[in-house]
This record gives structure tokens, C-alpha cells and sequence, in this order.
């Protein structure tokens, strides 16, 4: 099969591989309905990661079980299922307190752009749909993989809740899909930060009831005037840079909740400057494995369409043209055809 | 009167001052029942903190009121009263969210440990009792003001309910009222860490189920040994350096939250670490308005008895001596007689 890989910044290509077989008694190897690129991609992609070796990429997915391990009991061959990018075997203690992506057996997602994936630990990892969905619900079932199951996590981590005010540094996809989350979750105003015209309109259409297009201190001042010069309970910080770590910071209210995201790169906190902050922190990998179930019956009862948020879609074999179109901001997410 | 000024490092004085006086039409004068001193008081004692002029020294104070400016309305002379070691107004939106601690006019009590003192933002701070309160119980409405409400604010950052299990980290005065506070809170099982045994006597009588005296690596692998490998729901961080940040980090589970109510000195985190850590943070000054009518009801009805956590009661000539006994870790905490 052709599948993605990565030798290095800038460097992605569509190349043959073997087809991923059974290696484990708990795998399962899936046919994928579609796959993407996932915003954390670009890091490795921009070299902010060292790669070492050439890297299979992808770990969204969504897709028809194809063949279970001996030792899988809960999706067959034949069903359609949706797992998270963090495999967990949910059954530890941190599964079972709702943390699936740090999982005693903990394992990330990787070579799933591509038409068949191998996915370890599928008993915990996947979630079966009862029937097989309508094929326009695709997107939107590929993206509560990651993209829609972080954000999720950023809004509750966030502590968002009825009523809440939550503001969302980054426009990317995943800030996103927090401005859905954050409307699903009840907040009463959701202030998204973006400087880009389609990626504002998309953002009103999730469920942003405000707009504010400054950055820094101008973001935060901007903030502030909207909050009364209070400044927000919830934020959900979906980059991972100091800046856009700092801006989150200054725009909660102390006491307020920042869930953050965006994987922190060069981002450092001094704790005494955060004690007099009095802000909470919570980031992560997102236990997306949690919010599944739900967020596919979501999807299913198309109460939510976060699939809007793919504005490129292309076939597998360009996919290196769907790196480079979200690298340079062209895309938003680039939804590939397998 | 004679008070406690605080010259330079290891140099602090009872001298004669001036009285207070009411400077703003918000301050009450009060006369001390008792003062005390402070485990962050220790910081500026031990050169920790620049101290530029002498300093009025004392934040913690309960007593009778003297007099009130005239814009004070609800207390009287004659009440008596405790108050937070943050002033605040109790009005601002800071304020009405349950953080006093980040009011938008706070300031921070100075002066107590002496006969009389200035209380700014009487209306906002302090808080009066029906009756007076019997003689002994003022030690512990003493210990209310301060480092029981920081205590009682580490163990609600750190999410302590009922059936938690919690680890606090420090056996200061601050650590053990955590130990007091969680117990109030329902936590099921408390890990003092300790490996003094006068304090692991009282974290036990505060309510303390194990005691570990290992530190550092080998204390976390304890917590981990009593927890089935997993870690605390709960941490209270209760000293400020690294070294015990870092043992709270790793005590808890992830998922977990820590409440850290020390000082940060020379504290860092690494978002990256903190991101995969995935561990809830919240700290800062305690806002123990919030907590105060409680915390004095607790005392009043004889439930808790967080007096008890004065092991060294001097008069306030003797104030020196307080600060050397708590420094060289010869008292927990020093009552000072006025």
C-alpha cells in the first residue's frame, strides 16, 4: 500500500509500504474511511522535533475493522469504529479515572494516513458504531479522533460550564473545535482570538459569540473590555508557544481555569509569577477515549458538524500537498481520501 | 506600644513604635487577643526576600475593635474579630468569584504582631463573632486567619472530597492544618510526609492516616507503594522550594490536582513536563475571607482545634525568640502574647 512518511522538515511523501499486519494479540487492523493531518504534525514537519528515522505519520482515524488480534472481544470484522490517537488499554486505574492518555500501557497512534492502520490495544482504544454511518458523517466521526477530542478536553479542562465566559487563544483547528465544545458545554459567551476572515466566520459558526482579532497585550486588553476588565473564568489555550501560553494566562480571571492543549514548545512557567496569578493549569494529551462514546452519538444524531472544520480535502497521494497548505495557513485541516 | 520590626537577616526587634491610627476612613484599629508568627515570615528572617527598611512584621491577628473609621459599617468597637492576612474589600468581582486573595484593591496585613493594629478595608476583612469567644479558644481563631485558611485553600486547590486520598507535602504548620482540612473535607486516607516526630504526632492527631518520612524519590516511591502504584488524587504543597514541588508533582496520579500554598521560591516548570504530566495546578495566596465564617463557626462549636498547632507560646518581648526557635525547626509555630 502507499502510505505517509516523514524524513525530515518539509520532507513528506506518499510511498510504498507493507500492508500493517496482527503483531500483537490486541491489535486490530483497520480499513480507514479517511484520515488527516493532524496540527501536531506540523512539528515535526517544521522541525521543531528531531526526527530520527523516517517517521509513519498519522494517528486520526476512523474506519472498517478488517481483522482482531485472538485477544479482542469488543469490535469485529465488519463494524465501523472510531479510536483515539492515544491508545490505552482502559482498564487501568488511569483509564478508569478518565485519563485514557496516561494509561499505564500508554501508546500513540502512529502510520494511520494510509488506507489500512494497525491499531494496538483496540479492546480499550475503539469505539464501535451500531450500524454503519452515512458516508456524509465521515469527517465528522474522523475528527472526534483528535481534533474535536482535544478540544473537548481544552474545555474541560477549561472548567467551562453553563453560563461560563471562555475564551480561545489559537484558531486552528483544534481551537476550533473548543469554541464547539465550549458552546455543547453550555458558556455563555465564547470569545475566540483569530486574525483570519474564514477562520472567524467558521469559528461564529461553531458557536463564537465574539471575535477579537488582537494578539498580546492588545488581545488581553481587548479581553478585559469585554469582561468588564475582569477577564475570562475559562480559557483554552490550543497553540503551545509562550506567546499564546502568556496571552491565555492574562486573559483568565484569577481563580479561572486554563486548559491547555497546544503541546508546549519552549513554554516555562515561574511559579511564583503563577502563585500570584492564581489561575489553574491543566493540559495534556487529551483522554479523548473518554468523550468518545459521546461525542459520536453527537455526531451520529448530527446534533454537532465539527467535519466543517476540513476545508481541504485531497486523496492520499497529494498528501504532501496537504502539509504544505496548512504549514503555510492555506488550510485549515486537510481531510484525506484513502 | 512595643512591636516586632524586622531589620535585615536574623535581626528582628521589639521596639517601641507609634500606635496605629486610623489613616482611611475604611480602617479599623484593633487590639490583639494574640498574635503569631509565620512560616513566611522565615523568608524575609532568612534573607530569602530583600528587606529595603525596617518592617512592620505580623500578618495573622484576631482581637477586640477599638476603633473604626468612618465609612466602617459592620463592625463596632467592642467586637471581636478576625481577619485574613490578605485585606480586601469583599465587593469586586475578584472578590464575589471566592478569590479575596486577588482583590483588585488587596493589600497585604502588616504590623500584627504587636498590642494594636491597622486593619485597611475593615467592612471587606474582618469578620465578628456574636460573643466574645472563651479565652481558650483564641489560639485557635488565632490560627484561622492564616494558616488554617491556607491549609483549608490547599486542600480545596487540590480538590480534596469526600473519599479522596490526599498527601501533603511539608509538616509546617501550614502542611498539618492541610492535614486538618482534608480530614474536615471527608479525604479518606491523608499521607503526611514527615520525619519529624512531634510533627507526625500532631499530622496523626490532626487526622493523618500514614505518616512517610522518606523524601524526594524515595518518598514518592512510598506514595506509590500505598496507593497501589498509581499516586494521590490530592497534593497540598505546602513548603515552596523545587525539591518540594517536585515531590508533589510526582505524588499525584494523573488527573490528579495540586494545591500548592508555599511560596514559590526558585520554582520552574517545563510546559512540556507539566503538559504530559497531565496534573492539575492551582496555587496562590490563599483567599481566607472565603473560608473565615466557616473556619470560625469549626472553632466555635469546638469541632476542630487548630490552636493546637502552637507548640512555643511566648510574650511578645520574647518575639526574637520565636523567630529563632521556628527557624533552627525547634517550634512549629509561636504564639506571641500582647
Amino acid at each position: 500500500m502507499r502510505a505517509t512518511m516523514l524524513y525530515g522538515p518539509g520532507d513528506v511523501r506518499c510511498e510504498e509500504v507493507a500492508e500493517p499486519k496482527i503483531l500483537e494479540p490486541t491489535d486490530a487492523i483497520i480499513r480507514l474511511s479517511a484520515t488527516c493531518i493532524c496540527g501536531s504534525d506540523l512539528w515535526p514537519y517544521r522541525g521543531a522535533n528531531e526526527v530520527a528515522a523516517p517517521l509513519a505519520m498519522g494517528h486520526e482515524y476512523c474506519g472498517i475493522v478488517e481483522e482482531v488480534g485472538s485477544a479482542v472481544t469488543s469490535v469485529r470484522p465488519g463494524q465501523f469504529v472510531v479510536g483515539s490517537f492515544c491508545l490505552s488499554d482502559n482498564t487501568c486505574p488511569h483509564c478508569r479515572f478518565g485519563f485514557q492518555s496516561s494509561c499505564e500501557q500508554r501508546q500513540f497512534m502512529s502510520g494511520a494516513q494510509a488506507p489500512f492502520a494497525r491499531v494496538p490495544l483496540a479492546d480499550g482504544t475503539l469505539v464501535a458504531t451500531r450500524e454503519l454511518p452515512a458516508d456524509d458523517l465521515i469527517p465528522s466521526l474522523l475528527a472526534t479522533s483528535d481534533v474535536l477530542g482535544t478540544g473537548w478536553y481544552a474545555a474541560y479542562a477549561a472548567g467551562v460550564q453553563e453560563g461560563s465566559t471562555a475564551v480561545v487563544v489559537g484558531d486552528g483547528a483544534v481551537g476550533l473545535m473548543g469554541v464547539l465544545a465550549a458552546r455543547q458545554m453550555g458558556a455563555g459567551r465564547i470569545i475566540a482570538m483569530s486574525r483570519h476572515k474564514t477562520r472567524q466566520e467558521l469559528a461564529l459558526e461553531f458557536g463564537a459569540t465574539d471575535i477579537v482579532s488582537e494578539r498580546g497585550d492588545a488581545g488581553v486588553a481587548r479581553i478585559k473590555e469585554l469582561t468588564d476588565g475582569v477577564g475570562a473564568e475559562s480559557v483554552l489555550e490550543c497553540v503551545g508557544t509562550q506567546e499564546s501560553m502568556t496571552q491565555a494566562m492574562n486573559c483568565a480571571r484569577p481563580g479561572g481555569k486554563i486548559g491547555f492543549v497546544g503541546v508546549p514548545h519552549g513554554v516555562e512557567f515561574d511559579g511564583q509569577q503563577l502563585f500570584f496569578a492564581q489561575k489553574s493549569l491543566l493540559g495534556g494529551p487529551a483522554p479523548v477515549r473518554r468523550f468518545l462514546p459521546d461525542l459520536i452519538a453527537l455526531v451520529l444524531d448530527r446534533t454537532i458538524n465539527p467535519g466543517k472544520v476540513f476545508d481541504l480535502e485531497l486523496p492520499l497521494a497529494d498528501v504532501a500537498e496537504g502539509y504544505r497548505a496548512m504549514d503555510e495557513r492555506r488550510a485549515i485541516k486537510t481531510l484525506l481520501r484513502v
